[in-house]
Order: C-alpha cells, then sequence, then structure tokens
C-alpha cells in the first residue's frame, strides 16, 4: 500500500462542510452538550426517578438558550428556521439520547402538533408556554393494540352538543395510550389521538388538546396514567400509558386545521375525502420523521468516533519477537468492519442534508408547498428515516463488539448509545411499514388520487392496470432513461465499458436496480391477483420485494446525494478522501447486494469479485484518514465518554 | 397454500428429541428456574448492589441441588458426568443470563481450572468446597491491554527459592487483570494466569491459587480491586480489576498438571515446547466455549419463543371492512424475519449436541483423549460458539424489533436478553480470533507439529509449502471426494440434476464451498508472501477470507448435524416437520451466500432465484407449525417474561 499518494485532510474544512448551512447552530448546541455533559454520566449513576428529573432540568435549561424553539414561529417565541431546528435537533444526538427524545417529544410532537394541527386560537393559548418549557406535553397517538395502524386506533372522542363538549374515553385495554413520552410524570397536558365521533358515527381519528394533570400536578378526573416501567434504553423519558374515562374538554380543544366541528354538532372539512384527510393530517408530522433519522446519523457518529479511535490505539497480537503488537485498525477484518459503516455515515450524512433543505423549503416557502411535492418529501423522510435507524443500530452495534469487553462497560458509551438508539427503528413509524409506504409512493407516483390507498388498495390499484403502465408511471422510470443517456452502450455493456470506480457506473447500477425492482413488484402483486389470489394473501408474498424496492430507491437516493455533493467541492485533498468515500459507499452498497445483480445478467461474476476486491482496497486507502474523518465530525470531546481511551 | 398437508406436530415428542440423552438433567434445572423466577424480575427492579447478592443467593441455592456440580469427580461431590454439566449449563439459559455467567465463572472457569490444571493436591484441598458454593473464586486470566492475545499477559509470578513462594506482580496499567467475574465482591480465592519467572526469565503463562480477600472479606494485603461498574448487561456478575503488588504465595499453589517448579527453582514440564504447553493448558478450558455456545442457542430460543407468541397474537392492518386485522406472522415479511433464524437454532441445537457429546467422551473415556481428537474437538467448539453466539445476537435484536415497542419495555424479557447476551460474542474469546482458529486447525489439518504456530507462523507455513500440499493435509478436503461420490454427474450438472430440496445437493453446496474457501486462504496466503509482502500484510489482506472460510467450515457442520438428526428419526409428523425446517436451514444458508457459489460457477441465476422462492415457500409451510415448534423448546412459563402475551 502506497503511502505517498495519500490526501491530508484538513480537518477543520471538512467540519465546516458537513455542517453546512447550520454550523452557527450545530456549535451553540455542541456547547450547550458539553456544558451539561453530567448527563451522561448520571445515565449510569442515578436512578430512575433522578435520572428522569436531571433530563427535565436539561432541556429547561437549553430551551432558555433558544435552540429548542427554532422551527416555531418568531411571534410566539420561536426562531422561525426549520432548517436550523432540524440541525439542532439532530447535534443533539451528540449527548445524552433521553435528553434528545425527550425534547423531540416536548418540541417536536407536542409542539408540532400545536403549531401544524392547530390554528391562531391554539397557537396563542399553549405555543409560547410550550416552547419556553412552561408547559410540558405529551403526544398521545399510539395505543397497546393500535402501532402502526393509526387509522384504527380505538380511543374516541364524542362530541355531547347539550354542553359544547368532546368527551374523551378509552373503550377498551388495547386502547389505552402507550409509550407516551412525558405522559408518567412530567406532562400537564396531552394531544390525544382519537375518532372524533358524532352521533356515534366516526369522522375517523382528530386531534385533541386534553389537560391530563392539574397545576399541583395531580391527574385530572377521568385521567389514569400508568408508568411503562424500566426499558431497554432511554430511562430518562417518562412514558406511561393513559387510559380515558369520560373526560370532557371543549370543543375549541379540537386542532382544527383541517375539520372542525360546530356548535350544534356538524362536521365539516377542508378535505373532503376521509383517507386523504387522515393522510394530510399525518404528513405534517414530517418534521418527526426528519429529525429521527437525522439524529440516528448523528449518533452512529459518535460510535465511530471512539470505535476507530480506540482501534487506532489499541494493539494486539502481531509478529512474533517485534516486540509491539499490532493496531487493530491495520487488519483487514477490522477496516472491514469499521470503514464502510463510515462511508456511509457520510453518505447518510448528505442525503440528509438534501431532505433538511428539502423540508425547509417545502415548510417555509408558502407556494412550495404543493400536494405532490409534499409527498414526496414525506417518502423520502419516511425511507432515510428507515435506513438512517437501521443504519445507526448496525453501526453502534459493531463499534461495541469491535471494541470488545471494554465495549461492554458503561463506563464507555457504546453500551448506552446502542440501547439508546434501538427504538429508533421502531418508533416514529416501524421501519417495515416506512418502507412499505414509500414504495407505495412509488408505485402510484404520490398521485393524489391513490394517496389514501392502504397497501391492500394498492395491490389492486397496480393489478387492474397493465404493467407497463404502472411502470410508466412510477418516478423510478424516468430513471431508465438516465441510465441510457449515460450509458449509450447499452446495458449489456456496463461490464466492459464502465470501471468500477466510474460513478456514473455505481448510479447505473443503483438506478437500474430501483426501476426493475419496483416492475418486479408491480409484475408480482398483478400475476397475484391475475391468478385469483386474496389480496391479503398477495401482498404478505410481495412484501419482501415491497419492502426491498424501497430500500434501493432510498439507496440511490443516498448515493446521488454524496456523489453531487463531492462533485461540487472544490479540487483538494478533502474533495479526493471524500471521492474515496463515496466509492466506498458505493461498492460497499453493491456488493451487499451483489447476488442480485447477479442474478439479473447486469453483473458478471468476474467483475463482482472485482468489486469485493476494490472495496478492500478502498478500506486500505481509507484506514489513514479514519481519525481525522472522525473528528471532522467535531463530537464534543466530553459526549466521547470512553474511559478506554484515557 | 394448502393446509390439508399439514403436519400435527407431537410437541412432547419433540421436546424429547430436544432434551436428548439429558431429558432428566435439563428438567432438574427448569424447575429450579421457576422456583427462582423472582431473579428475572429482580434484574429490572433491584439496584446493582442487592441484585448481584440475590445471584449469588440463586447460584448458591442450586448448587445444594446437585446440578452445578455434575461435571466433576464423584469423589469430591461432583456428577460425574459432563455432558449433563453441559445440559445442565445450557439450560440455565433459559433464566437470568446473570446466574448463568455468575454460575460459569464459579463452576466451569474456576472449578474447572482447580481441576483440570491442578492436581490431587489442589483437588483435595479445594474443590469441594467449590462445588458446595461454600468458596467463591474467580478466573483471573484477561487484562485490560491483553485479552485475546493470552500469550502476551503481563502479570508475572517469580519464584523466590529463599522462601519457596512465587511473587505475584502487576507490572503496568495494561496488565491489570479486567473483567473478571466476582472479582468486584465476592471471590475469595482467584486463579490467575501470569508469566511464572525463573530468575527473571519466563517460562510463559501458568495458572496460580491466589487468596485475594480474607474470610472476613477484606482484601488481602498486596490486593487491589475496583469494581468494573455498571456493565450493558449481567449486572448481576460483579466484574473486576485486580492490582496485585507482591502477593507471596506458596510453591504448591501453582496449578501444576502440566509443569512443575521444584523447591531450588527448577522448571520441569512434560510438554517440552513452550508453546504446545500453553495452547494444551487452554485447551483444558473447551468446556467454556461449548458452554456459552449452547446458552447462547438457549437464550435464542427464548427470544423466539416470546416473539412467535405475539406474532401469533398482535394484529395489525388488514383488509378494509373485514372487521379484524391480520396476524403479523400471516405477513410474509414477519415470517421472514422470524422463520429462518427459527430454524437456524434447531440446527444449531443439533450441531451442539454432537458438540458435547464428542466433549463428554473425549473428557471422559480415557483413550479417547488422543491429541488429534481433542484439537478437532477444540476447534469444533470454538467454531460453534462463534457461529452460535452470533446467532444469539441477530436473532434476539430481530426479535426485539418484531415486538415493536412492546419489545422495548422491560417487562417483556427481549431487552434483557439481548443485553446479557451481547457480550457472549466477546467472552470466551472473541468470536472473529476463534474463528482464525478454526481456519489454522483446518488448514494444518491440526497436525501437531503446527500447533504452535499462531496466526503469522501459519502464514509463512502455509507459503512454504505448494497449495495443492496445503490443500491435500486439510480435513476438507476429503468432503470433495464426499461430493464426487454423491454427485457423479460432475460438479457442472449439480443445477440440471438435483432438486434444491435434495439433502445431498445442499451438503454437497456447503462442502464444495468450504473446500474451495479453505484452497482460496491457501493460494493467497501463498501469493502474498511470493509477492514479497510482509507476514502482517499477508494475513491483514486475508483476513476477511480465513474468517469467511472457518464460517462456512461451521455452517457445514451444522447442516450434516441436522441432516443426520433428521434422517434418523422414525417416520411421522414430527420428522416432516423437522425435513421442513432443515431445509429451509440449508436453504437460508445458501440464498445468504448465494453470490458466492454464483461467482464461482456453482449456482446459475436461475437456480438462485429458485431458492430464494423456495425459502419463501419454506417459511409457509412452517408458519402453521410455528408456535408448536416453539413450545417445543419447553422454556418453562414463568422464564417467558412477556407482558405483552398476558
Amino acid at each position: 500500500m502506497a503511502d505517498y499518494a495519500q490526501p491530508v485532510i484538513d480537518v477543520n474544512a471538512l467540519t465546516a462542510l458537513l455542517d453546512g448551512d447550520h454550523a452557527e447552530v450545530r456549535d451553540l448546541v455542541r456547547k450547550e452538550l458539553a456544558s451539561h455533559a453530567d448527563v451522561l454520566e448520571a445515565q449510569v449513576e442515578l436512578d430512575r426517578d433522578a435520572f428522569r428529573e436531571r433530563v427535565l432540568e436539561v432541556i429547561l435549561e437549553m430551551a432558555r438558550g433558544g435552540a429548542s424553539g427554532l422551527g416555531f414561529p418568531e411571534e410566539y417565541g420561536g426562531g422561525g428556521d426549520i432548517g436550523g431546528s432540524i440541525a439542532s435537533f439532530e447535534t443533539l444526538a451528540f449527548g445524552d439520547l433521553s435528553v434528545l427524545v425527550k425534547s423531540g417529544v416536548q418540541f417536536g410532537l407536542f409542539g408540532g402538533a400545536l403549531l401544524h394541527l392547530g390554528t391562531r386560537r391554539h397557537h396563542e393559548t399553549w405555543l409560547a408556554d410550550a416552547i419556553r418549557g412552561e408547559l410540558i406535553g405529551c403526544f398521545a397517538m399510539t395505543e397497546t393494540g393500535h402501532g402502526s395502524n393509526v387509522q384504527a386506533l380505538g380511543t374516541t372522542s364524542s362530541y355531547d352538543p347539550s354542553t359544547g363538549e368532546f368527551v374523551i374515553s378509552t373503550p377498551d385495554e388495547s386502547s389505552r395510550k402507550d409509550y407516551i413520552g412525558n405522559a408518567a410524570c412530567h406532562a400537564s397536558t396531552a394531544v390525544v389521538f382519537a375518532q372524533l365521533l358524532i352521533n356515534d358515527r366516526s369522522e375517523g381519528v382528530h386531534a385533541f388538546v386534553v389537560p391530563i394533570r392539574n397545576s399541583d400536578g395531580r391527574l385530572c378526573s377521568g385521567v389514569r396514567i400508568e408508568d411503562d416501567g424500566p426499558k431497554i434504553g432511554l430511562n430518562g423519558v417518562d412514558n406511561g400509558r393513559i387510559w380515558f374515562d369520560g373526560v370532557r374538554i371543549p370543543r375549541t380543544n379540537l386542532l382544527n386545521r383541517y375539520a372542525e366541528v360546530s356548535e350544534e354538532g356538524r362536521y365539516h372539512s377542508s378535505i373532503d375525502n376521509p383517507d386523504r384527510r387522515f393522510f394530510t393530517t399525518l404528513g405534517t408530522l414530517v418534521q418527526g420523521r426528519v429529525s429521527v433519522g437525522g439524529a440516528a446519523i448523528n449518533a452512529s457518529k459518535v460510535a465511530l468516533a471512539i470505535a476507530v479511535k480506540y482501534a487506532n490505539r489499541r494493539r494486539q497480537f502481531g509478529a512474533p519477537g517485534s516486540g509491539t503488537e499490532e493496531l487493530l485498525l491495520d487488519y483487514g477484518m477490522h477496516q472491514r468492519r469499521l470503514l464502510p459503516r463510515l462511508a456511509r455515515t457520510y453518505a447518510l450524512h448528505f442525503a440528509q442534508e438534501v431532505l433538511v433543505a428539502e423540508l425547509h423549503e417545502v415548510f417555509s416557502v408558502p407556494d412550495a408547498d404543493d400536494e405532490l411535492r409534499r409527498r414526496a418529501l414525506e417518502s423520502r423522510a419516511a425511507g432515510t428515516k428507515a435506513v438512517g435507524t437501521w443504519h445507526a443500530s448496525d453501526t453502534i452495534q459493531e463499534c461495541r463488539e469491535a471494541c470488545g469487553g471494554a465495549g461492554y462497560l458503561s463506563a464507555n458509551r457504546l453500551g448506552a448509545l446502542r440501547a439508546d438508539t434501538d427504538v429508533f427503528t421502531t418508533f416514529e413509524g416501524d421501519n417495515h411499514v416506512l418502507l412499505q409506504l414509500v414504495a407505495k409512493g412509488l408505485l402510484t407516483n404520490y398521485a393524489s388520487e391513490f394517496e389514501d390507498l392502504d397497501q391492500l388498495g394498492m395491490v389492486r390499484f397496480v393489478a387492474e392496470l397493465a404493467v407497463e403502465t404502472v411502470i410508466e408511471r412510477t418516478a423510478a422510470h424516468k430513471l431508465l432513461e438516465r441510465i441510457r443517456d449515460v450509458l449509450p452502450g447499452g446495458d449489456d455493456k456496463w461490464d466492459q465499458e464502465a470501471g468500477v470506480l466510474d460513478p456514473e457506473y455505481q448510479l447505473a447500477m443503483l438506478r437500474w436496480r430501483e426501476e426493475h425492482m419496483l416492475a418486479g413488484v408491480a409484475r408480482r402483486l398483478k400475476r397475484g391477483i391475475d391468478g385469483g389470489m386474496e389480496p391479503t394473501e398477495v401482498f404478505s408474498r410481495c412484501q419482501p420485494h415491497v419492502v426491498g424496492a424501497a430500500r434501493a430507491h432510498v439507496e440511490r437516493l443516498v448515493l446521488e446525494a454524496f456523489t453531487a455533493k463531492t462533485a461540487a467541492m472544490p479540487e483538494g485533498d478533502n474533495k479526493v478522501a471524500l471521492n474515496l468515500l463515496c466509492d466506498l459507499y458505493a461498492l460497499s452498497v453493491i456488493e451487499d447486494d451483489r447476488a442480485w445483480w447477479m442474478e439479473h445478467g447486469r453483473l458478471s461474476s468476474q467483475r463482482s469479485k472485482e468489486i469485493t476486491r476494490t472495496v478492500g482496497q478502498l478500506c486500505r486507502k481509507v484506514r489513514p484518514l479514519a481519525e481525522d474523518l472522525v473528528d471532522a465530525f467535531a463530537v464534543p470531546e466530553e459526549m466521547q465518554r470512553a474511559e478506554m481511551l484515557a
């Protein structure tokens, strides 16, 4: 391995590139975290009750610094900067993740629901207090028996025209609210999602503001709450279960941005189709998914910073008689374990940057908010959240194992990172369900007339069209044309004509896979229905392909983001380094799924072996840069809690 | 999917098949666990100190039942049944894993070291007390800076002929003993591994019995101990660090089965070669690896029992208007997530059964104990431990995610299972290092003249022979002949001639891969050295292939064990069911690595897709049997701590 050609990374410049437009906010949060570093110790040392109180204090202290309110309108004391608010939240993930999640519940979910589902009357009553942390709230959507299927929630909110009130009730045990952050101890108010009943007829799920604790902290009449108890992680967040027994709230506590009930009990909505209304309601909560995905990517950075440094210090085995042992990071296997994950973290970072910019524009620029664009944004948010949170679980786990027994001790942060992020794959939308939503969007090209279709509706819809029609309608179909433009020699000549390090080759591979997988899903759905199978059975059998196609889509978007970012960089060593990482990401993705391309005649066995070989070479080239590459994440020293590095 | 052909499982008969020769012991332990079910609650509810004390009480109470001492000679109060002792330990893994690990430290590591490395004088002095739990000990091998590379331990034991004592010392911080179970609180005695120095010359690592606490519980003079503090899991085990400052012990405290120091300070060993002596010393500890592998497999059973039952009760989404939602286990993706892992758990169970029988024979039947056979046993133990513990991490994690938010609550056991087993991939030999040992054994055919080679020695050794010679010497080479016998049509016709459900096809695929991967490693090592590369660099680059070849070897052994087991079953529905599982295991293994076979011309793209399709079909066939299949594990009801199933 020749050393002379190695680039020398300018770490500060790379940090600036990563921090992008929101460098100032990110640095503010870094400083806040460093000044609250005790909370990492508290997670390990305090008992659950004391830790919860400390976490609450920290988010209240941080709220005073202004970062928590960045995404809210300035007239209520917010910062009017949605992109900045996501950057702020993402950066919180360098610190203790109970602080992150509790902050997300308070400002993202509770505050976000008031802002996006409520109207001026709600904003004026509650928003300023919520932003300052003087009103602590919770977001009571999930029920024990109803998680992903929010439309099936059981909690009811019946309008009583005689008093002009809604009456909130929990009809059965499977409809108790569950896993609700802030519910067990701190919230005085809940945004409750419930079936809106008028004369016993449901108008679908709507959100209501429901006081749950009095000013002295006691539960309101008719409200019962139980602590969810200890969890795998995030024990600084007080999750709980809530039952409602005929709790009465004023009619005006309906968050009425999309629907209203008149005093006499007449229901009216600006959106006629109830399914579309429901998905529009949920869609305003897209920020939560963007935030969790970003947080997951940043948590991965912390783990990689620790594991790469450990591997660059710790020695084990080596040439007998040489007196010194080898550094772990000089072992090929160790490089293989850490460096492709480092490359993927960079890739996801830049994909997240694109997503946040799009979110910022859709929510900040009024005429950017057209429905198709919003759906595409929601889809991208769902996909990035799924891929980003799986990446975090996988990466943090590998980092733990790569640090051996030391990684198992709580004195080193990896265990807490792993345990706290574990639920990220589940909350804010289970990853598998999210990828199904992505696939649905792609298959229907986000067409508004199909948005209300659930999975089975999608099966029937696709089945009724010719496969070609479906494929032509999909966004992915356009990809094929781009592939042909790039590789005029035709698909068959890829292997001969393009080098594996050619970005156009890499992109063409990912685009072709996505298009082909989507078409395959369409064909399978159609064949199933045409063959007389029940739609549920058709969907069940097709489901692994649905999820696979969505994942292929996200991986393509991620590579496009990374490729575009590096292409736009000025020439120099940092660009050389990121190009290495980008190649490593692209080829690792292809390597992981190389069987698929071989099965579909798009990769020769020769070329497949070459890709594996090249991944190994790229790892060796990235190895001497690894520590600079993790330093560029600028995870505050205080947050790299790792006794083993001392 | 036709239901009529579904077998009806006789659950009790299947449990009897799984429990095998040690059904009685396993049932005894199941009863013990059920009667100590409070410890599962204690893990969540008690603070660390109180939990540690409860765990100690439990292992002492269980010691009275006799199961803990099963592996020791009857003359010291043991049961004289090594196979039974492993079965007992494995079954403990249904319960709290701190109890399992603390029990393993006390009876397996500490007691095992006294038994296997000591001689009659040590047995008579300590063994009966250790078996009864009246003498609590620890096994002080690992040091902060020396984990996998035990030969490089820094702790010294210098012989002082003037007093006839050894003087134990910790020369530097990286040589402090670390992660030592029982050290922080409960052990009064340690078996300490240290460099035996005579006149400042090291005779290599030997084991010494060192008192560390007085009868009143205070530390002995010269001993310093620090608590390792909280860990990701296993917080009922008191791991600690130990420093020795000139601690003096009698000469007779050297565990002298393989080496002795005379009063005058003359060293003598029955094994001349110091490397061979060292590996023989470590080899006696093979039971630990067998035990951990078996425990990991059983922990997977608990997680699968919980997740399969949950998926067979919990409903989510479904046909609109149908009124009921679909069971999770009716979704294709959910089947894909759980059922191949269920099949692999069965496969590993039967592979473990073969391993335990071999261990029992080698350690119980005097003339079975020839060196080559012992090496093969050690290799098989190392490989099964690595594959079994990775399987546990992967399976328990998938089970957690498959149970969604409920799986994240400590009220359900999955989190504790995951956290407690997490270190299994690291302790008793890091999995990657273990697989390297397996590969080394295969490449040198366990020949005694090469046993003392470390990885670099292996590189040089292989490099000096012709590749053909290496391959011919390997155990794997014999596989090729068996493949040819089975498939006389020649390798090229596999695809046309054999069905994917033909066990001979499945075995032939796994055998061919193993042989070809090993030959590839040999070729790569040779090419590297011939090309003038440094041995360290050659090994580093080859390492992923080394690990891959070893894994292929283990997967072949596992399939052989499962195939043999099902073949020997009497005809009937249970056999039909296990044949389905065996096919599912075999084809999942092939599917996971299908890229490799395609790259090497042993799998057409057609056949590769057929395998994926067949895995899906097998999942659908296994699905109605799934709950019976987990019930057959007979995990005690009390151990399936899962509020969500209530």
